[in-house]
């Protein structure tokens, strides 16, 4: 099998430049083109229109801006699939890439850790099959001295994923804090626990508590070259599917049936 | 809904004694009946007869060949489901047990640990969508000191469902020890690490390693109501079922297409 | 070396009965004697002024009063040494202790986890020499789902402990709620979180956590054998002590000097 | 008080260009020289005589004949101390460096991470306090796919604090792998378990086991920003101390009595 090509969109970015990277050096793909916002100067840049060419899939990291405009040109050429990174997107860019994907194959994704993002299926499908009866579920993430919120928004995203597995609403069960006379646990509440120190990148876990057994499902982020690798087995899947608009869950599995 | 009635085999038994103070305090469930092998005498007991005729589901840790004749006569009567928690069967009780699983519903494992059996689910599926070229596996477990042999039994379960989701057999892959100049780790290799001490009851890990991340799936068994616990779950579940051999892993919902 | 001989006072409460199971189970002890309130009736028992005179050692898990009572009777005959393990003395009851340690050796903990007391001095000891100007403190509890308080009384005793270390106020530093925009971690503060849920007795960790490493010093709990286990361990250490009022952080050898 | 003086040896290595950062972003310090080998040019290079000139406090990390030779300069100018992180000395070196520690007070290890050292000395006095007939110790490590050997060097040093605590060579005791049928743990043994995979830095843990509780010591390696942060509070340390040799255990405080 001939390696995939890839071209890149921001490539001057820091993920572009992390992307290229990675590409050149996985042998099942081949690094076809790069390219940036029209007018920028770099080694080895070419023309979008000469990257969309050359490449099977071309995975963007810019804007939202950029990447609904980029999704448009590649299905007005067609022939390609796109792996979109950039978050932040409003009504009209999601509207272009929903269009777009009526032509091409699109993953979306607001995180590209496979990491995080088998875990948040997982902590699903174990919420939905344990009975809240007898089972508690607790989350307990960890971060950095400098970070501002709590809890962190993936802590809040895996706690959606848990409430979404019993059919309720986080914001009806959550028990963000717990301090002095609390009394005994509501049958039903999922907890949060936040450590903050160091310099940790972000460490997530999912514990589901019963009488006699715990059953924890955890996450550690070391650096970000997780999502170059996520970007890249999204490349793989994604390349030669029907057109749709895909996320991480369905390069994972999981929404196979 | 009124409550799902139970009928206990093997009630003198230890798991026998486990399960009545259970179901005796689950409000979803009632006692029954309890029974015991024939001639055995015990306060409240009745005959197995008069058991089978009172419950919805028998709920049986007894012997294979208790189980098996069990199954039968369940079978003969119809009109109830059984859960089977004997361990040990040769041939010929598991064919007694396939037929009567023609006429009625039964749920058969070899662990009723709800964490556990979910826990080697959430194994295979993410080992099935884990690129092996990327994602190192490795297993880690820890029990009391008088336990004799290593890795535990659950470990070696782990090693065969992570090796089934990708596709291997785990002894062609398995790596049991590390000491010495080992060379720097194979590609694809499943590894094993054992720790002994103290009067630990049984913790397992699985995890999945990966350039900058790390998943880790794990379980922790404090005590043997876990057991009990799940006894229960699949009495639940296999309640009015279709005539059927099932196993935790239907009661968990990862066969559900 | 022939055994030690114990005594065990209060030798029907719950306490009492694991003492004695404990003390006949281990090779370098005898079981000298068993005594338990006056007018008390149980198989084995003798009256107080007997077992005080077969005894090397005294263990005593009883009440405030009667520890008091029997700290005097302990001193007036001599020639034996006393481990309290009553817990809520008032002043006069204290003074009474006191005062019998200047004739007696006598070993007081209101905690005989040899794990916790050992945490509790190494947590002490790592945070006298870590610099709180890059080093975090961070404590972790988790407590079963039916714990009324947050956090844990041993938690905020580890707090204590890493706050003495550094040279401070526990309640000057102490952090024990994060949710929201919370800002940056602010140096020198010492955080708690907290998880509930299932059956678990008790998890504390301490983490100190630096720009690239984390120390974490960590106990569980599985059950309450470990207390009579650590009240064996300091009758074999007071056993022959000149008189004097020890704690745990003395049989574990933290107060040498 | 004013910033102490610091002047790095081996500026244009590694570890010299990480000192040189840390060095300046630390406010109770100032870069006050660095220099390399006689030759090398670098910006802002000064000659090893005006470098011990200018300077309190000179850090080395270079090569065991470069460090030797620096420490008999240091000590014939004398006014100064000196942090050496140089590894892999010959007798002849350790003789000319302990010589010169007959003027000058010098320290010098094998690592400067602080919670590696804390957690050795830590290990070490819990090992001496728990009683080896009743508590077991066991020493887990992980590190990325590519170490050749197992366990790692800092495990076994571990191992070797454990055993010294309790007065055996590591080697009469370690069980180094367990495999089929292992038999009963022994008692005293001191065992490893080893984890290779992904991209770990490295993560060790000290646990001991004991019937009903667990004690458990780990450390956590994120990248080698450590190692600069520990050599600087050893220049904090040994500055204006009398002169002697001294290690990392006498910077955490361990041998003082």
């Amino acid at each position: 099998m001939p390696p995939l090509r890839i071209a890149i969109a921001g490539a001057l970015g820091r993920m572009g430049l992390q992307m290229a990277v990675a590409v050149e050096a996985d042998p099942r793909l081949a690094l076809a083109a790069r390219f940036h916002r029209p007018g920028a100067a770099g080694e080895g840049l070419v023309s979008r229109d000469e990257a969309l060419a050359s490449a099977d899939v071309v995975i963007d990291f810019t804007t939202p801006a950029a990447s609904a405009e980029l999704a448009e040109a590649c299905a007005v050429r067609g022939g390609l699939a796109l792996v979109i990174g950039s978050t932040g997107f409003d009504d009209r860019e999601l509207a272009a890439i929903a269009a777009a994907a009526k032509t091409i194959a699109i993953v979306r994704s607001g995180s590209y850790s496979l990491g995080l993002n088998m875990l948040t299926g997982l902590v699903e499908q174990a919420s939905r099959a344990l009975d809240p009866g007898d089972c508690d579920i607790e989350i307990l993430e960890a971060h950095h001295r400098h970070k501002v919120d709590a809890p962190s928004g993936t802590a809040l995203m895996l706690g959606e994923a848990a409430a979404k597995g019993r059919g309720v609403e986080l914001e009806a069960v959550a028990r963000r804090v717990r301090d002095g006379i609390t009394g005994a646990r509501s049958q039903g509440e999922i907890g949060f626990a936040v450590v903050r120190g160091g310099s940790i990148v972000g460490e997530h876990s999912v514990s589901f508590l019963a009488d006699g057994e715990v059953l924890t499902l955890a996450h550690s982020a070391q650096d970000r070259s997780m999502f170059a690798r996520g970007a890249i087995a999204a490349a793989l899947w994604v390349a030669g599917r029907p057109p749709g608009e895909y996320d991480m869950r369905d390069v994972l599995g999981f929404n196979a049936s």
